[in-house]
């Protein structure tokens, strides 16, 4: 049976409804008045929580790491697919965030949507100029990763925020993501689609950033930020929200998996398994079969 | 000349316009009160009636069935292609299903998007624990016939059921395919992308699904179904339905291509055409231009 | 520091807004009664005019003419991406012209949504007509450079003509495109996209497409076209555009990038650069790395 299947059915049934009722039904969080409209928190830092417990136990892939502690990068597999998967998410968080208005009729479906796309872009930018500064190049999947990054922070934050703002908030998420990714490596913590920072760190910061930017007229929930004289309150209950939300999801995701690890035969495919790849160990196929086969026609001649 | 293009228009202008006639025109399947709403029965089974009076004229693939009877899987090109398609026709199939509501306005277009998406789901989970069970793996392509064949079978009941049973109505969808496809192969029909069972099986199981499940509030064409109290008049009709359209559209498909079959030098490419492929003997270019360039000029070392 | 950013921004600060102010922002050209509706010159014209002088200055590709004058075909690296991202640009023409009526309600939207469809699809069935007549294949990379000069075409028109005269503007695009592309190349202009094709010859029949077709009841901005007793006022005034628009494109265009060859080490990468392949120089990876690092252990095995 895939412990994968297994843990998603107990993550959503155990860890993502409590957090979910805190902050959007009617709990503790959100008496409080706690900011998340499309889930920043609810949504994407409690996946990246429940994704450091399973990379602890995990443990790095197979040849991550040598042996002096250097790490190596393991490449995506084809960055045509990568950059189409993340426009297919841009536009599928329209829906998300938009659509979490509720209604497509007026006009404030359109500006959170705007707000959205502004902050997509802005981190789509600000991680190409941080890379090519550090790096020497237009990192395309740093790009990529930056406007995932930018999604997530303005999850939390379109319905509340002016457009000035969303450029602003895309713009440090995607810096963020960057040093994120390096930190967490750098920690000898292998996340292989980076979720930890592009839904944790940018999570974190798109949770916070409403302590700053929400006005006075977009806070239907809470109230406004410190850069509209509304102190630092709300910037404490979004801290509040994040520390308590994110040590939950944690926890209760390493006790759930803890156990599925001992009672299931571990996480953890085999090496064997590992090395051929889980195409063929746990869907029976090749994703390319012509290939394989002209290389096995190669092989055999 | 294209043999394809030349029944695709003969097909458009000889076979579809009866049955939609019948059954959206106000013939005499309407008059019947026979429920398709967009097209289980007007486009689906029509297609694949098609597909297969075509499918026995052409005769199998080279290397398709071996001497002794056993088949030959022939593998699709490229799974993440295949998933994208599936994928791309899932969000055409809400402007098909729910476009047929003619009007976004209102909640009814929603409604009916719903039930869509309910059944594509349903059908992929259906078909990954059917492949799971069966084959021992989380079959990918039979996961993405399995949502095709949750769309194809809520397409004629998506405005006349209730969404619990467009779940069912996916579920069945999804395990009749994995069943339906086992079946042709074993009568030595090869249907090289599951059209007679995507479009066929489930065509017919969703035209009938409506006499079970047509509910008396949304039947607004016909009559409510068996589980509603209509005992089995909508169902007799439903099947009334099928068997004319699919004995209509099989016969006229059959006729007008063996006409084609005499009159234009076969219906099927020679073998060498078969062999080196019809990127080349019909669009006279390859798909992947520098890979082959590669591979010639590797031969050529 | 990239050429192409560098241009980029000057070009949207430089050349652009004083197109767009002509036409769209009640410049002289508007006060003419220029018909424009969502920038076949505005957008399409004026990029291919930088185009044109980019292409001038740059040079031919490195093989991509012979000594003694002939081209040779670098053919396209993958036609399913070709064609995905035709399909991309499709569907997002929705937006792009339907959604410059600035408003979902009404019927108005979606007559514009019709429009642009019936164009697109019959430039992609003349460019498959003509190649297919010349060529002997239904060539499919012109196909699709078929249903983008539809779809460029229609961009001007789109809002001030009939359906049947969107299908004739589409199919008369199609047919430009396929022997636009045979002229530039004769000229000896390296357009490794056909963008002097799709986007300038397709903008300017576009353009003056309405002074054709516009109909009495749409032309709310100018005149009715030429087949419905208006004359060859319109026709005028689209030229004029066509003609002023063009020329300050290409001049400016011209002029700016000349200043950044002086000022900037050049337009071009260097041979080497341009060998090994701008994913290496610029970005810094390979597109599939995998691939890569299979060919490489092939290599030193």
């Amino acid at each position: 049976m895939s412990v994968y299947l297994v843990f998603a059915l107990l993550f959503s049934i155990l860890v993502y409804p409590f957090i979910a009722h805190w902050i959007w039904g009617g709990g503790w969080l959100a008496e409080h008045g706690k900011q998340d409209f499309a889930g920043s928190t609810v949504v994407h830092l409690t996946g990246a929580m429940a994704a450091l417990a399973a990379t602890i136990l995990l443990k790095p892939r197979i040849g991550k790491f040598n042996k002096d502690g250097s790490a190596n990068n393991i490449e995506g597999h084809n960055q045509v697919f990568t950059a189409l998967s993340v426009l297919l998410l841009w536009v599928g968080w329209f829906g998300f965030n938009a659509g979490s208005t509720v209604s497509v009729d007026g006009a404030f479906f359109g500006f959170v949507a705007l707000n959205t796309n502004l902050a997509a872009a802005a981190g789509t930018v600000a991680a190409m100029l941080i890379s090519w500064i550090v790096l020497g190049k237009a990192d395309v999947p740093m790009m990529l990763n930056g406007a995932l990054a930018g999604l997530v922070a303005i999850t939390a934050s379109c319905a509340f925020v002016d457009t000035w703002a969303s450029v602003v908030i895309g713009l440090i998420a995607g810096i963020l993501v960057f040093y994120s990714i390096r930190f967490f490596e750098s920690r000898k913590i292998d996340d292989p689609i980076f979720a930890l920072s592009v839904h944790g760190t940018a999570g974190v910061w798109g949770t916070l950033s409403t302590g700053f930017f929400a006005t006075p007229e977009l806070a239907t929930v809470g109230n406004p930020g410190l850069f509209y004289g509304g102190g630092l309150e709300q910037l404490g209950v979004q801290a509040l929200g994040v520390v308590a939300s994110g040590a939950f999801a944690f926890i209760a995701s390493f006790i759930i998996l803890s156990i599925i690890k001992v009672t299931m035969k571990g996480l953890r495919v085999t090496e064997e398994e590992e090395i051929i790849g889980l195409d063929i160990s746990e869907h029976g196929s090749y994703g390319y079969p012509e290939l394989v086969n002209k290389e096995a026609v190669k092989g055999s001649v």
